[in-house]
């Protein structure tokens, strides 16, 4: 093929992959997709890029870009379409601790920057599963969430610029140091969650903050939803911010915990409706907060403030981790999460958002749903409570692809209902496209159409992801 | 006019505006602009906004949305246009504490929405001195910023969600009560900070914060810019992040204020480069945290953290506020910011922003600049310092405009080879509509006028300001 020549003479052949060479590139991790690359192609640096690009517009060849590829929606599938992977641009090129920014390329690994910041004291706050594999480029595109979203925000809000390599090859320079900048519209964080449909990130400045120095994490069981939000709201009072996670886990999923890994075992003698995974991060030099009299432990005033929601009534019982083994014990049992829904087979998955004030009210809805449409159903439910994400999980009770379609529709229905949203920190890809297409404001649709052919003409920058029914138009 | 006579039907002839009516909406508050509207509009809906909008488009005439009215770079100017004033869409929707957002029309004043969340024991964290009479609307499309940014972000980080009113009159529903939000591409910030050349938006859902139960105040003279930096950090990492103004007034803003208000006093015996007003804003019940031996008081941790620094050679003088008269003192001397400006006559202003290491590399040369241009010129800066945002206004010597433009580069110049931007928290409007032309990298100029023709194709909004050389292009 013409153009696999022409990459090979600005790329260099070895830089140029296809047959046995991509085999791992034509399966998806969650070996829900498969596809055949025209090619898979890897940069070393943005001129190459954007050379791709010029060539790929030239011959009308679509072009999937690629970091970690940890995504769980599909959105780096590349069937008959050139992969750009940008794993060999894995570059930081900076570190300015003063002034608390990193400047990488795309294809850094998280936990690599991870590192590189913890050697200065400094911390890259977004922490997830996959930090070992997914790279900078791939977090930005997905606008990746996490456990820390709660108190650091979601990508998007730690990325102060970005460089992008536009479909016809031209480079855009948006690569901002500053915390404020308004000139102009905001072009960066349309490429925030793009997921490369509307360019290639080829670099980027991303925010740093201090490492916390002390954590203190308990396990509280919740009066109810809106009792653990009240203790929530409490926490930020009267810590000035402090909580890094609020991990939702309902009756249902301890019970899944207990019968999958009772090695674990549970917080409380008793199954609650709501407990609660709360952590405290501090990075004063002793502990959290100097006073005359010697420092006040992060962990006391964790203990205090529960005391006093214990008082009133909002919760009933509280565990604190009094060591690191014992804070390690108290992840441990939610980092179960994934392996309890692995477990179970057929699943019909959703990753939610909902306004933090009805929360409650979803579950109630959606587990009579659940009842209604398939009485043998089960289901499973884990959250970042604090950003009101739900990873709501039903494993039905028979393989049935309309009752599977008609649990979605149900449960969609409801999240809608609720001002929530059908996508929260996953992405579209492919996954969510037809959930894209019935859900979203059709005038917001038709304008992402109108702003991918703005910058995608062509339509070859990941075809058929991100926004339904985009197709070519001049 | 026909279409004003079309216009008085939809919205009754008491909010169509014309002749000696609309005389305070021909002035812009600086003064450095005049305009004569067509009409002012004031629609008591979304609905009645969508009208306008498909009689301008229909007519193909140009719509100006207008709020308060306090920008500073001439951005509402309606000169030929319907001015489509918000004011009278100032309904609070709702207020939900337990879920911290407020949702409110696009003309409802700053303060008011201060006053609606206190009641609530919540603050909407957008402080500036326009506060009694700039709207909701106006400082998203401006993207403002004020002396809060640095704790809480500027009203970009505020904004959950918009409902926008398009160029033809379609209603755009993106009003996401989430933090988490990942169902396409962004539009919401597009609209912020666009100051209504690609919809106008008629609502938004904004998110509230604890309010602040104490501060701690103090004034410090720090060693150098870059002392002062080390300073800030220190001060994030004891307290957890909690300083919420961090303001510089170099030596020779503390001469002015000595020779202008000598009423307000100076905060050292001795006039030192670098003077900075510091602010902690806590929320914990008892002051700041709670410790097992009793409070420990937010000035404390202010004044040891200090003392520290000032040991290490950081720091060279400091004085804390110790009571609320002698927080606003000084105050008081920050504040007196813009009377000096306005007391020397002819300036030429900036509103810059750097990364926060390169400050003092800019004052370093920007005087040098000065100097070399004009021996006699004064200049006079004061700063969010923790934002990187310097307000640096330069008195010439003589008014010549050529000399003025000539100093407008020079400092550009600097500004841009320190990685910096020529507009921080002001906005482009018409003020820096030459710079914008000159600085901005030309591929997102080039982009930004793709996403107008996008938008908004017959280039009836707000026409000629934010992005030079928009054209009509279809």
């Amino acid at each position: 093929m013409q153009i696999l020549d022409r990459l090979a003479k600005t790329l260099g052949p070895t830089h140029v992959l296809t047959g046995a060479d991509i085999a791992s590139y034509r399966r998806d991790w969650t070996g829900a997709y498969e596809a055949e690359p025209l090619a898979v192609l890897r940069p070393g640096g943005r001129d190459e890029v954007a050379a791709i690009l010029r060539l790929a517009s030239e011959a009308r060849v679509a072009v999937v870009p690629a970091g970690g590829r940890t995504g769980l929606t599909g959105a780096t599938l590349a069937d008959g379409a050139l992969m750009l992977s940008l794993e060999r641009m894995n570059c930081i090129r900076t570190i300015r601790p003063e002034a608390r920014i990193a400047i990488v390329e795309a294809g850094v690994v998280l936990s690599s920057l991870h590192d590189a910041a913890a050697e200065r004291g400094l911390y890259f706050p977004l922490w997830f599963g996959a930090r070992g594999s997914a790279m900078i480029g791939g977090v930005l595109s997905t606008n990746a969430g996490g456990s820390n979203v709660l108190r650091y925000g979601s990508t998007r809000d730690l990325c102060l610029g970005l460089e992008v390599v536009l479909a016809d090859g031209r480079l855009m320079n948006l690569m901002s140091e500053l915390r404020k900048d308004n000139s102009g519209y905001d072009l960066k964080n349309l490429f925030i969650g793009a997921e490369g449909t509307l360019g290639v990130i080829t670099a980027a400045v991303m925010r740093l903050v201090p490492l916390p120095g002390a954590h203190a994490t308990a396990m509280l069981a919740a009066r109810s939803l809106d009792a653990a939000l009240a203790v929530l709201n409490r926490l930020q009072e009267a810590t000035g911010g402090l909580v890094e996670a609020f991990e939702f886990m309902p009756r249902t999923y301890l019970e899944h915990l207990r019968a999958r890994r009772p090695d674990l075992g549970l917080p409380f003698e008793d199954v609650h409706d709501v407990t609660i995974l709360v952590e405290l991060g501090a990075t004063a030099p002793r502990d959290l907060m100097p006073g005359p009299d010697g420092a006040v432990p992060l962990t006391a005033l964790l203990e205090e403030t529960l005391g006093a929601t214990m008082e009133e009534g909002l919760i009933l019982d509280a565990t604190l981790a009094r060591s690191e083994a014992q804070r390690r014990a108290i992840w441990a049992r939610r980092e179960a999460a994934a392996e309890i829904t692995l477990g179970h087979g057929h699943t019909v998955e959703s990753d939610i958002a909902l306004p933090l004030d009805r929360v409650g009210a979803f579950l109630g809805r959606a587990l009579a749903a659940v009842a209604r449409l398939d009485r043998g159903a089960e289901t499973n439910t884990v959250g970042h409570l604090g950003d009101g994400n739900l990873h709501f999980t039903i494993f039905p009770s028979r393989t049935d692809s309309t009752l599977d379609e008609a649990l979605t529709e149900a449960v969609e229905d409801i999240v809608a209902d609720l001002g929530g949203s059908f996508s929260a920190e996953h992405g579209i890809g492919l996954a969510k496209l037809s959930s894209m297409r019935r859900r979203k404001d059709p005038v917001a649709l038709d304008m992402m159409r109108a702003v991918k052919a703005a910058f995608d003409p062509l339509n070859i920058l990941n075809p058929g992801k991100t926004v339904p029914d985009a197709t070519f138009r001049r």
